[in-house]
């Protein structure tokens, strides 16, 4: 049974689990989509009423049928190396290729339709609340005086994008930030805006969430008196990350957030405030770990390679067979 | 409580639909997310552990939380229709919007991570086999050889896309087409191909399940030996759509397929064999339905109306409220 890693070539994070599952004697294949016909060959047949399907990829042999776990790491769009790539290319190719994995009962980590889900941030909002974390006060308006009346309750406040990512090519993360006193609001009109009430914090918090484990690390704030210092990722300076206990309050509000969402992965960020409480900013699906796993010696890619490991498809699906199909 | 149609604003189909609510007194509103932000507006606060949101839609007000149900029906690009529209504005729209209401408890025809899975052709034909429909013997591949050993099986071929659609704007059905005998495979290196035997039929079906409610029509084919004729939406004649019977195999089929998809609509594709054995060919989940309601009569767009009216929203996410949030 092979372990399926989908990334790109250069993915340092990726190495680091198939030297785990090389060094436990693990078959695992790495394919990136980009491969698509160039040095990534795929074929199904839907007959009889199964499917029988392999991948090659640079010559090796993958059954689908073989196929024990799924890892969507960093993979490139589907047939984009190829010698004339093109939209419609794209399409068929990963229309072809995911497919035929969603056929599979091979587990995800994570599963392609729970992380498309996982992406929209409204929603990470409204599940975080209602699996009990602390979510900081949040408004997304198009409105101006909806935004000018949140920020009269909540005069400290923070603005960052929507959707997390500038979707350019590559993506690019915005910053949250500061928004100042007696902002004026009336550009709200044209795009919708997130403003969150900031936490004045004394830490940052990445919870990294493998299966059933969680693995958390803080780091705290040099300057908490900084009211600039809002954003971790663009900090000028910063303590190392270090292994923290997760109170119980946040284990069982992430453990239920991953079974609602069906994920299998999820990078948790919080803001740790005075008192100590942990307020849910956001779950990454797809987020790195790499740098986690330097400063903490927390065992994040021996963790994933774990669980990639675990022998047992997932169920496949229920449906009653009702007749013998026939080609 | 208020349905909520996603469309376009040319879309007499939708207007059907429109018609039948507002005749049973059902408050209905519709709006088209390229409207964003001109004519739509949208609002969310996130606080004390609750979603309090909003709509607006030229300046009619929908409290999110009266939310019955929502059709997505064709509904345009987030923000396309801006004074300045950009990707970057679409995607902070599109989340903005989708994940606001993917927070509300309200039912789906047909939920957005459903019917983003369920246009995955090969995904299709894997549970409709599972589903014990009857699924002609296909062949996705990017191997040459494994297409000329295909055909030396299954000489009569046709060859359609694995996604369906091409991705241009707007988007162009591409046909079905007969593979010629002593066809040349060496281009399916080139790109994924989609090879199906050809069912030699003597009527095409399209099956439209609504809830669990589903209305058949058939049309017979004229010249059943006419080896060319293999795309209904696009042969030169037919005859009209009638009304006709699922047989029980196919009853259980379909029923288990949109169970275990998670739609509550779809528009199944079969082709009537000479036995007359139907067999699968594709499921859409956002098919067209008005051209079998004009021809067969069959009362498509009232049970879309009835399902949208039903009370009574879908259960909401039954994760643990482990503690009280605070804002």
């Amino acid at each position: 049974m092979t372990v399926l890693i989908l990334t790109c070539e250069e993915d340092v994070t990726a190495d680091m689990v198939v030297a785990r599952l090389n060094a436990s004697g693990v078959p695992v294949v790495r394919l990136d989509p980009a491969g698509l016909t160039r040095s990534v060959g795929l074929s199904a047949e839907f007959g009889n009423g199964s499917l029988r399907g392999r991948l090659t990829v640079d010559g090796r042999l993958v059954n689908l049928a073989a196929l024990r776990s799924v890892w969507v790491r960093r993979p490139g769009g589907a047939a984009s190396g190829a010698a004339h790539p093109s939209a419609w290319l794209t399409e068929e190719s990963s229309q072809a290729l995911y497919g035929m994995l969603r056929g599979t009962g091979a587990r995800w980590m994570n599963d392609p339709d729970a992380a498309h889900r996982a992406r929209y941030k409204p929603w990470q909002l409204r599940l975080a609340q209602r699996c009990g974390l602390p979510v900081p006060a949040t408004l997304i308006t198009t409105f101006p005086g909806a935004a000018r009346e949140f920020a009269g309750r909540y005069p400290d406040l923070v603005v960052k994008p929507v959707s997390g990512a500038h979707p350019q090519d590559p993506p690019r993360a915005v910053p949250t930030s500061r928004v100042p006193p007696g902002a004026d609001f009336s550009a709200v009109a044209h795009g919708p805006t997130l403003l969150q009430r900031r936490v004045v914090k004394r830490a940052d918090i990445r919870l990294t969430a493998v299966g059933g484990r969680l693995l958390a690390a803080r780091t705290s704030v040099l300057s908490p008196g900084d009211p600039e210092e809002v954003d971790v990722r663009f900090a000028a300076s910063r303590e190392p990350w270090r292994p923290t206990a997760v109170p119980r309050y946040a284990a069982e509000g992430v453990r239920a957030y991953l079974r609602e969402a069906r994920l299998a992965y999820g990078a948790f960020d919080f803001a740790e405030d005075e008192e100590g409480t942990w307020w849910f900013l956001e779950c990454n699906q797809s987020g790195q770990f790499g740098f986690v796993e330097v400063d903490t010696g927390q065992p994040i890619s021996r963790t994933i390679a774990e669980w990639l490991a675990r022998p047992g498809a997932e169920r496949p699906a229920t449906a009653p067979r009702t007749r013998t199909t026939a080609c």
